[in-house]
């Protein structure tokens, strides 16, 4: 096929790109339709009450490695990462749904403990599986999960709202799922090379959970509503600061500084990031899969938030003019490019 | 992986019974889940419009070929085969989300081609696209498509509510998919053979469009509330009437009669089917992918679908314990199987 024809290379337009290109002709139609594509997730609104819904694929040798993921840890987080993309709209996860394709090579158990997975996530998250489709695939292990929530028109919180001025918050610490999956790569390829070894994960406990059993943080979510904070903006960290960064800034269309010493980083995740001639910082800026959530608020708002042991202002917003600028700990001001990690070069620290 | 583990291979649960082991754990959770898994679709009430909801995987070499499947036929079926699923509970389908995972060996104009389906089919059913996740995979392409709708509480129809007495009716003509995916595969099979080979598909338009552009019901649908009907049961045939027939049996604690010489099979499937060497009537009860809908009415009903030019009334619910039989055309009684079309062997036609 295709022969004949013009070929594009997909990976010339990137993800979002690519979803953009591919949606552009499409047009809204029905009336309780109230925001498609573009977001962290859609938005149908039933009278007061509005519903969001978003939807994400996890693909064998793509998004995971069944060398060292658990399997019962897979279903965990693939409902993690759907509940946390309604997170990211300020909304409470209600429903989820799950489809997954999977290849012979399995047998039932593979599955059942997949679905343990997803149960315990849905019960700890207090969502109901209400659907899902299960196929052979031809080669690999692929789930598709369709999370859905509810929040009234007046909480929802899009990734468009955050103004000059406002405080820029992230929840938790950062980089530290990471720095998880740093470690387990190694002790792959340690099992690769010597088969009766076992992998050595002493000590790093915190990251290797914070790659294999992530959490959605409904409970920032909860303690905005206790502490009657709307944020301007908000969005989940699935693939690093420095990217989500980006979205909010082009949503918003402002620009941000954000100080290097103020990035929440976990010892744990601070010192493997040294054993791994990495630079914390970059871990932090760059690394993805935490679920935390990235947020602006007025700084009116300061005094409700500056108790919140867990969360933590690393910024403010400024004039869109004014770019995406990291101030280092020396105090040099880094511009942050689009696909940041890749340009920033940190200083000696 | 498993090795020390009790191995069960999956094929020997089959695809309900799958979901149904894998399911059997979870409980319902939120006030607004009014039904989980275990119909086309589930329901979750908002005030007094429900709103239904069903997912479906649609895999590359396991539910369709890319060797005679253009991409964009390919695009449109699967919003049709997802916007039957809420047909199938008498709903109006209203929006999609669907995720692609393709391999690196397609371009993006082959995604392009796949979208172009999927916004036709969006236009002709008046659905919204609102959301959806894009993914390389390693091998192969996989769509995944999540389909909304809305129907009042006292209109969606279950499979579970048949009751003895009731007329058994299917819209439209059954088998033409099937013979279609024949065809399909015997031109697939010459081309492999002699490159330099065209398809000859000639007079085969119709059953060849019921396999590569079938169209979901949702014109029956809203014939239903023109002539104020409301099904006592109903699905989409997705799977061949006789799998349709077992799962309402089931849900509705019900027999059926079934009259061979009532099969709606249009002349090309059926002089397909004889070309093939293969009865019309297991074309017609086993073949795939057509995409009608399968209901029952009360008796009462009768006068209000006999004028239906695309419905045809083809038997009647029975008791239990009387079973599902099908009449031949000689008045035979032959009682359908579970898999009814590997153990039915039919008269001489």
């Amino acid at each position: 096929m295709f022969e004949n024809k013009e070929k594009t290379e997909i990976s010339k337009l990137g993800e979002f790109g690519l979803i953009d290109h591919l949606t552009k002709k499409f047009e809204i139609k029905n009336e309780h339709t109230t925001l498609g594509i573009g977001d962290d997730a859609a938005i149908i609104n039933q009278n007061n009450m509005h519903q969001i819904i978003s939807t994400d694929l996890y693909i064998e040798n793509v998004h995971f490695d069944i060398m060292y993921v658990p399997l019962m840890h897979l279903g965990y987080k693939c409902i993690t990462a759907s509940i946390s993309d309604i997170c990211a709209m300020n909304a409470d996860a209600s429903q989820v749904l799950v489809s997954i394709a999977i290849s012979s090579k399995y047998p039932l158990e593979a599955l059942e403990e997949i679905y343990d997975g997803i149960k315990a996530a849905c019960d700890k998250y207090g969502v109901d599986l209400v659907g899902g489709d299960t196929s052979s695939s031809v080669s690999g292990l692929m789930i598709s999960v369709t999370a859905m929530g509810y929040a009234e028109e007046k909480n929802i919180v899009k990734r468009s709202g955050a103004k000059e001025g406002d405080l820029v918050c992230v929840s938790g610490d950062l980089g530290g799922a990471y720095m998880g999956l740093q470690v387990l790569e190694r002790e792959k390829q340690v099992f690769i090379d010597q088969k009766d070894m076992q992998p050595d994960l002493e000590g790093k406990d915190y990251i290797v959970g914070r790659q294999l059993r992530p959490e959605a943080r409904i409970d920032i979510v909860e303690m905005f509503e206790e502490l009657k904070i709307v944020p301007t903006s908000l969005i989940d960290i699935s693939d690093g600061l420095a990217s989500e960064i980006f979205h909010i800034c082009k949503h918003s269309n402002v620009g941000m500084k954000i100080y290097e010493d103020k990035l929440p980083i976990d010892q744990n995740t601070y010192d493997t990031a040294i054993e791994f001639n990495m630079p914390p910082t970059t871990a932090a800026m760059n690394g993805g899969e935490d679920y935390e959530l990235l947020f602006t608020l007025p700084q009116s708002d300061y005094d409700k938030i500056k108790n919140s042991l867990d969360v933590t202002i690393i910024g403010y917003c400024t004039a869109a003019h004014e770019g995406k600028e990291l101030i280092s700990k020396s105090g040099n001001v880094v511009p942050l490019e689009a696909q940041g990690w890749e340009n920033y070069k940190p200083e000696e620290d």
